[in-house]
């Protein structure tokens, strides 16, 4: 017997704009962040749930608010209870009426869902002794589909399609993850083609990244066509023909500008634009989708909701799925478009970057490939090379590959000297602005 | 000269839920509630902007903590040149990088900018000496659309095509106004269809309603299929067959269930079924409303911004457009779906009823009747009769029309009185729960 006594928020803060880290055409000058959520229990165990949502600054103390706002929802709740139906803890955060007015399902609300959901998923597979892949992995079919809330969706995805979908991945499993603990699973990289790296780093950067065995590489775009070509230039002369180059204009363009921009770019074959225009613009992406195939549109870093990836894979928008473990209400839901995703034969690609959100997809898609798609091929994670060092559990990259994380939980709990240092605002990082 | 000197926020909540008054299918105990702010001049004039969101409780702390961060991108502004420049003023508020991450334009953070937007508005109008409707049809057809951010709207709309849309209501101005002021802009009532209310009240208040001369009645439905059809039939004969009988089912459904569930209560001949599933299900709207015709869709007041309303109309989703003054960012993204929806030609029937909401469309749907589709025929505005007493400005209503305001603002300033018992949680309102 026990009961969730506490569910803490910190507001955890990088001063990564110092560095220009991150930037991107919309995101100048971000400091990554975390509403970072630490769950407590009196069981006696030992163990606490870590999790986190993914801000970029300013703001980040109204998801620490927003936590504080759903606590009520899970404080008191028998542990063993709450661990056994994970699908009704996440209805008991998403279902207050007056707080999804706020939303619904959706901002600064929902990123505050998706820490808690998280902690909350990190406390019971630390419970269960595994990394969280391992311990989903372990559900039966039946018992998969009942941790996602299929609200909204049976207009294409019945409960019975879901359970199919996780059986016939099952069938697959053994082979699966044979090859993934062998060859880890594949990655692409972001950290050369941030937008605010001069030509030469960025020349440096693809060296490195070659040399290192990427096959993969992304380039921010959307400020300045010139600038984006002979950037372009630069990458695939660096990386040749063979290797696969992506761009990311983060939202920059109306429907009209990303077509015509992009075809500009054309000649550089990049995969797929991602986040071309307007997150919420289904009809948007889709229309650049016609429009500059086969390039291909990749989007879902900003899709709040299991609503909108299933509009953006209903209308042909995108090629590329691309969930975000922290903007969606968090392993729940992500679940919820994994499901989706493979319903409509699309490959789940995830963003990553920012803080933990490394450590938090490597298992989300693990847990695709063993329980929903049961594919690897032609399917990357995103890797940024940032921020890792705070994690207890960080990723375990080599030949360009997330190698299997083997500790209990869900990887993203910070050092204790991290959550002292980064604390916004009283942390030593932003008492003194020279650190 | 004069500087804005501070954005004040304050949480005021009514304990509308120990009447059940507001009661849906999802929202079963609401207490109306707004995040309100007072915008202050050093200007010495003795105005000050009034403004809010509308929220239903729980969380509308949330939104008070986000006016709180969003103040910065406006203390210290020069009031003239803020004032001259409104469209800027709604840019400075939603272009923040950091801030713009927490949505974007959604949830929380834009539900606190319609707040800051609505009281900046406030202070024009009083500046203007002129209700908020008089001083916006005052400006150029140019002047207008510059109120307007287009971002993400130029695949359907151009400036040029805004401008000609303004200077054609322009010209049938006149007419209209002139039967505005005779005829007043014409309602219809949802204080008869709660979901909390017994058969005997429901009876009893179509009945006043119809001797009070409103010729359409809103009913709430969604929890129980026996339960509509039961109610619907006593409002049907009630209200007999020449007047209007609108549903709303307040998101309850999947796609699936809305079709069948309404086309089982086809038989009342409802004019729309209002959120029949997730706001944010383009395409399940789409779907619905193609199955259901000639029954329509309506929705609108959990539609976040104005690219969810453009999809809404690209898609054909809905025959009648719900603006909501509080969920979109406040005037100026209202005046962007105005301006959406004459372009599709679909007509604006705005949400209102919560807090003050009735004291802001009835502004918005004049505008959009002198200013942008220059129509009132075939158009109606929601009206509620809750809550009223708490303005010094509220609705005037005769004839089941409400009558032009005239005072200078846009309307929505509360009595110091009702500030000040209504506050949470310090206000006896609060502070006496018998009250």
């Amino acid at each position: 017997m026990g009961r969730i006594t506490a569910i803490e928020p910190l507001d955890i803060r990088f001063p990564t704009s110092r560095a220009l880290d991150g930037s991107d055409a919309m995101n100048p000058d971000p400091d990554y962040s975390a509403t970072y959520v630490i769950v407590r229990t009196d069981v006696g165990d030992g163990h606490e749930g870590h999790g986190l949502t993914f801000t970029i600054g300013r703001g980040n103390e109204l998801c620490v608010a927003a936590v504080e706002a759903l606590a009520p929802l899970l404080l008191g709740a028998d542990v063993e209870e709450l661990c056994a139906d994970m699908g009704g803890m996440y209805r008991r955060l998403t279902a207050d009426s007056q707080l999804r007015w706020l939303g619904p399902e959706k901002g600064v609300i929902h990123l505050a869902t998706a820490a808690i959901v998280n902690a909350v998923w990190d406390l019971y597979a630390k419970r269960a002794g595994l990394p969280l892949w391992e311990a989903i992995a372990a559900l039966s079919p039946e018992h998969f589909v009942d941790l996602v809330d299929l609200t909204y969706l049976t207009d294409v995805l019945s409960r019975e399609q879901a359970i199919d979908i996780v059986g016939q991945a099952h069938q697959r499993r053994a082979g699966t993850l044979e090859r993934l603990r062998t060859e880890g699973y594949p990655a692409y990289t972001t950290s050369a083609g941030w937008l605010g790296y001069d030509d030469d780093k960025i020349r440096r950067l693809c060296r490195e990244g070659v040399a290192e065995g990427w096959t993969a590489f992304k380039l921010k775009v959307g400020l300045d066509l010139d600038d984006d070509a002979r950037r372009a230039g630069i990458i695939r002369e660096e990386i040749g023909d063979d290797r696969l180059l992506l761009m990311d204009a983060n939202q920059r363009w109306d429907v009209p500008d990303a077509i015509a921009w992009m075809q500009a770019l054309s000649r550089f074959s990049p995969l797929f634009i991602e986040e071309p225009t307007s997150p919420d613009d289904v009809l948007g992406h889709a229309a650049i989708a016609r429009a500059l195939a086969p390039i291909a549109v990749a989007t879902g870093e900003h899709a709040h909701n299991r609503v909108m990836f299933k509009q953006l894979l209903q209308a042909d928008a995108i090629g590329y799925c691309q969930i975000d473990s922290a903007r969606l209400g968090g392993v729940n839901e992500v679940l919820a478009v994994l499901l989706l995703a493979a319903r409509f034969d699309v490959p789940v690609w995830p963003h990553a970057g920012g803080v933990g959100l490394c450590e938090y997809v490597q298992h989300l898609s693990i847990i695709d490939a063993l329980c929903v798609s049961g594919k690897v091929d032609g399917r990357m994670i995103e890797y940024v090379d940032h921020l890792h060092e705070h994690f207890l559990d960080p990723v375990t990259m080599s030949d360009a590959a997330y190698r299997l994380p083997s500790r209990p939980g869900y990887s993203a709990q910070m050092y204790p000297a991290t959550l002292e240092a980064f604390r916004y605002p009283g942390g030593s990082v932003w008492a003194d602005p020279r650190d």
